[in-house]
């Protein structure tokens, strides 16, 4: 997506093809600048730092790690080696050991002195299958969103397709298009006059921070709002459309997203709002039905809650980024990072194969299970 | 209510009856400080800065404002041109204008030379009125939790009962008790094992700063969570009961407070767990029926939700309150204040008159309108 103008992705091969570059998120969104992976060890440091996150990009993140690996040593002792400290850094990111997996496989076969270039081939098609699915996601997220536009362009034509989202699932999540914004920047793309309410997501404030950067970087209207304010716009008619990302969505249509998504989903019921949930068939778990009582919730750091990372804005300040608690010292918090939104309350899902609603058989009818 | 083991109120005449001390909640919650005031021009400051704040808090400063101003001059021109600079302070708070108003309307019919004696009483009269109101208030919902007590020690002794709240509606914002935390106040001393979750509450905080520093202080076990958890909370059983303050109800029982208690009212509901809110008759608006079509919601500064301020907690830095922009720079914020709960929502009203469901009738016959 774009940036001042220029399209940009979250990782690209340079042009010597012996090295990788990324944009360093953990400067987002208050400097925007880059990294060069020279060395699997310098890709694993990228994945443990965050400068690249978002299970999608951190899986091709790896795909390239073996990719240097082999540019230093393409023995098995050292393809064996790179996969298991990449694969070591995310522990839980499913995407990650399926990208590593699926490099290793193909080069293990490989003789020795072709496997730089196999490597290399086989991480670009990793990352160019992600932009597909995620600008199919965008194809048919665009269409709902189209046919939403026509009916209250008919009833109000001066108001803007007024979408809400929550956290951050955009392209900077994934190498392009992201999976919830990949509509939204379909629709812009399309002339839908949208405006988006982003929800600013705490603890990490992922949407006020990223999903904010990535939207006015692309030049598409929209207002952060606090993540208290969701319920009070819809029931005043301000959104017309809910959409989020999924971490995880289990084979009846239950999403486990970012702690709060419950209760936007909640509100968008109560008001007659439709809440899409925008997905890979990736992040379907096929073991799992009820994701209220299957799905253990990872609990993170207190120091989420009590404290929080921000731009100085003292008057007379230096621009630098500083640390601030927010909590009486020794305040206990509790951090659940994830909730769980039963299908019953999702009106749709919106994967790389299409849209079906949030059913068991809809979702192994389209994906063949 | 207690600080290190001493009871506090938020306002206090000094010993020598000629002014007033308050607690600087500007500065809470990282330091207790006190301020003198002297004069009723310092009196007005305190409400205008915030020092105090809260409505029966504010509406009690005034009065005291008022005995101020007759110590310097009890003519009628001074009664007068205080009653105005007072009044001027915070304009929509209600308590304040009939607090000021019940004080003149005794002075300007008080001989000059008893009026600052008069002032006093009055004075000190509607802090005890306030402080009974409240303590009320703690009586009537004591009962309903030691109630729910009861029923959950038989399923779960070991358990604490868990009270989620959101915002502060406690003693900071009134003389002493609270509203929302007064039975919460009164179920501890009585020996409930009691556990509050925290809404931290943003923008402004006020539940991980005022409430948590209350409870805190007081002794009372308790977490503070993002506003984002709280839906996530109830779906898994960690929720017995929610209890909010209300700064407007209506005369069915629809209840304006801090935006996002509305998110919790739904989660509540679907997630059957009682949802009381605590409040004064005084916040009863008799002349609105439907909250959410008749209540004009306040939209406060964009800058609430694009900085935030709190203590300084990089590794080497001065304890000192900093001010961090969270927002990529010119990012729009919109900021609406609060949110309506429908009566629909509401499980029942903790009044100083008693405990009633959340309908007109109950309403009307309670306060005989």
């Amino acid at each position: 997506m774009n940036i001042n103008g220029q399209p940009w992705r979250t990782i690209w091969l340079e042009e010597d093809g012996l090295s990788v570059a990324v944009i360093d998120q953990t400067k987002l969104p208050h400097t925007l600048t880059t990294s060069v992976l020279n060395s699997h060890d310098q890709a694993a440091e990228a994945i443990s730092q965050m400068i690249v996150r978002g299970a999608p990009l951190i899986g091709v993140t790896g795909a390239y790690g073996l990719m240097l690996a082999m540019k230093h040593n393409s023995s098995d002792s050292s393809l064996e080696q790179a996969f298991a400290q990449l694969n070591s850094t995310r522990p839980t990111a499913v995407n990650l050991k399926w990208a590593l997996e699926r490099v290793r496989d193909r080069l293990i076969t490989t003789p020795q002195n072709q496997r730089l270039d196999v490597a290399r081939e086989e991480a670009k098609e990793i990352a160019e299958e992600d932009v597909q699915m995620c600008e199919a996601i965008g194809d048919h997220g665009l269409r709902i969103l189209a046919e939403l536009n026509q009916q209250k362009a008919s009833q109000n034509p001066s108001k803007p397709l007024n979408i809400l989202t929550h956290c951050n699932a955009g392209w900077l999540a994934t190498v392009d298009w992201g999976t919830a914004l990949a509509p939204i920047y379909k629709a812009h793309r399309s002339g839908i006059n949208v405006h988006v309410w982003v929800d600013e997501t705490r603890p990490r404030n992922q949407g006020a921070s990223l999903t904010a950067f990535e939207l006015a970087s692309e030049g598409i209207p929209h207002t952060v709002i606090v993540d208290n304010a969701g319920g009070h716009l819809m029931q005043h008619g301000e959104v017309d459309a809910v959409i989020v990302g999924s971490d995880r969505t289990t084979r009846r249509g239950d999403v486990c997203n970012k702690i709060g998504t419950y209760l936007k989903a909640l509100a968008a019921k109560a008001n007659d709002i439709p809440f899409y949930v925008a997905l890979p068939g990736s992040t379907i778990d096929w073991n799992i039905i009820d994701g209220v009582a299957e799905i253990p919730i990872e609990a993170r750091s207190a120091l989420e809650v009590s404290t929080i990372t921000g731009l100085n804005a003292s008057e007379g300040a230096d621009q630098c980024l500083e640390l601030i608690r927010l909590t009486p010292a020794g305040t206990p918090c509790f951090n659940p990072a994830f909730d769980v939104t039963p299908a019953a309350l999702v009106s749709g899902l919106i994967t790389e194969k299409g849209f079906i609603p949030a059913e068991q058989g809809a979702i192994e009818t389209m994906y063949s299970k």
